[in-house]
């Protein structure tokens, strides 16, 4: 038996069996884990999701056929793939259309004291990289997945339009590239972590302007894609993180006149996102709000939903530094 | 006095005085003019335009400072720019952000007798191009701006959801590139234009599939939308062609989680679109539905909007071949 996070309609810590690895799974006890909005959007519905919740975390590898994989601290890719079709074959397996993905589609997640995943999808965290850095893996890979999509011209003007966790990451990322970085939000606590690093930030009933070159979405709300919209220059482009869950009124003129480019962006590659966590100078620690005890899962949640939190993890084991 | 064709609440035929031409402006007699969908929005309230309609047109110039204009038989750009704002001095002109635009913005359109245009504007037709093929310029270039906006590549399935006027002539702009070009839409007789010219067609009811490289949305109809988000394929892209008067209900999730590129795109070049039209393997006499006269143009409006209608034409001078 082991506890684990559980949404069934209600967000629940409940009894489960330890999960018994496939072949080519590997059995990871969790020792951290983040709590993300989509996480939240699936307790609002998003997805359909029922079962375990969780798909950003830290853990060690108690079993696995193979053998050198025993006892390494890992993150794990979250998407489940079949390793075989056009898009598993030409490195975008994260669009395999065959996949589950771990406590969103078809496979029970990390909020847990045990999870599964196959080899493939485990990456050794290196020693320098704590906990609670490691924990930001998932997130971190997001907001570089802007970068593997489109060719960011370190020389254009960028709005990030919403405060919260993965709206500071992609200011990091856009801000070490010598891209002149804003961020609009609400609330005076997280812009001072985009400030801190170096963004220009614009609080509300502020005027961020327009003729942005690059406007990224990722307020979480139907109102950010109005003001992303407003804020890109003609021929700009807008970079889409926000999944709203429904649908929101939208008018495609704008788009069609000002010639504006969306670019829908979704997961991105670990490995790069651990390079970048394994430098000193680039800073997660002030992000962490809070960690519950998994047992405090319902608190934990409901934190993280509160207008001004950053991320909010929950412990299954003792975190180590 | 001349005759013109004006929308005011409704559209009617009246007598104008022949237009002044300003500064660097020729005053060009209007010898074939061509009904757009835009011009049809205009009268559902698109834009709030009010004044002379028509922006298709190939004219003579009457009167013009540069002598060597006078007697030219000529097409006109139809955004009029400032010309020296950093759009201007970029080639991306058509965003200037004082432009007016004929017939649509600010500027009294071609449906008339007369019309004056800046000389910068103008665009001599060669004599091999007749004025039913040179009144398609306008279009065919914003078939064509697709090209200017993105890298077409060769081996690309496409997939255009409308089959009208501009349908047809994307469907052919991306043809000769050696594309796989699928044209899906609801009226036969204008599926089979496409369908002449080499592209696979699909009928309403008819399954076109999914998996696309590239949907070019130009049905003109929010539902056009929801069906090029089904057809494209993880990774790729759709060039929104629609401009649909009002708002439309639209989910983002689909875009994010496939990380679908929705590209605007408009107006285009005219140089390109008339070598292309210069080409008599470039066909475009096969999509002229009816020439009404101008004093008709009740009529050709309501021609224009009957469902299997292709390119209706407004004659104000005699046409020459």
């Amino acid at each position: 038996m082991m506890r684990a996070v559980i949404f069934d309609g209600r967000i629940r810590v409940v009894n489960r069996d330890i999960p018994v690895p496939a072949d080519g799974e590997a059995l990871i006890r969790v020792r951290l884990a983040g709590i993300c909005n989509t996480d939240v959007e699936i307790t609002r519905g998003y997805m359909d999701f029922r079962g375990i919740l969780g798909h950003e975390f830290v853990g060690q590898v108690m079993e696995c056929a193979q053998r050198e994989w025993i006892g390494k601290r890992v993150v794990g890719e979250i998407n489940l793939t079949c390793g075989i079709c056009a898009w598993c074959l030409s490195r975008m397996s994260r669009h395999c259309p065959d996949r589950a993905v771990l406590g969103i589609l078809g496979k029970d997640g990390a909020f847990a004291e045990y999870v599964t995943l196959p080899v493939g999808n485990l990456y050794e965290v290196p020693v320098s990289i704590p906990d609670d850095g490691a924990v930001f893996v998932e997130p971190l890979a997001a907001a570089q997945e802007i970068l593997q999509q489109v060719r960011i011209d370190p020389d254009w003007r960028a709005l990030i339009v919403g405060d919260g966790k993965l709206a500071i990451l992609i200011a990091r990322v856009l801000l070490r590239l010598g891209v002149d970085v804003s961020v609009i939000g609400k609330h005076p606590r997280k812009l001072d972590l985009s400030r801190k690093s170096g963004a220009v930030t614009f609080g509300i009933g502020q005027e961020s302007g327009v003729g942005y070159d690059l406007v990224v979405e990722a307020s979480g709300s139907p109102d950010g894609w109005k003001q992303a919209v407003a804020a890109v220059k003609p021929r700009g482009m807008i970079v889409l993180k926000s999944t709203y869950h429904g649908d929101i009124l939208w008018n495609s003129a704008p788009l069609v006149i000002n010639e504006i480019t969306v670019v829908g962006s979704r997961c991105g590659p670990f490995e790069p996102a651990l390079r970048l966590l394994a430098d000193p100078a680039f800073e997660t620690d002030d992000m962490v709000d809070a960690v519950f005890p998994m047992e405090q899962a319902e608190a934990a949640f409901e934190r993280s939903q509160s207008p001004d939190s950053l991320k909010v993890l929950l412990r299954m084991m003792p975190t180590e530094r």
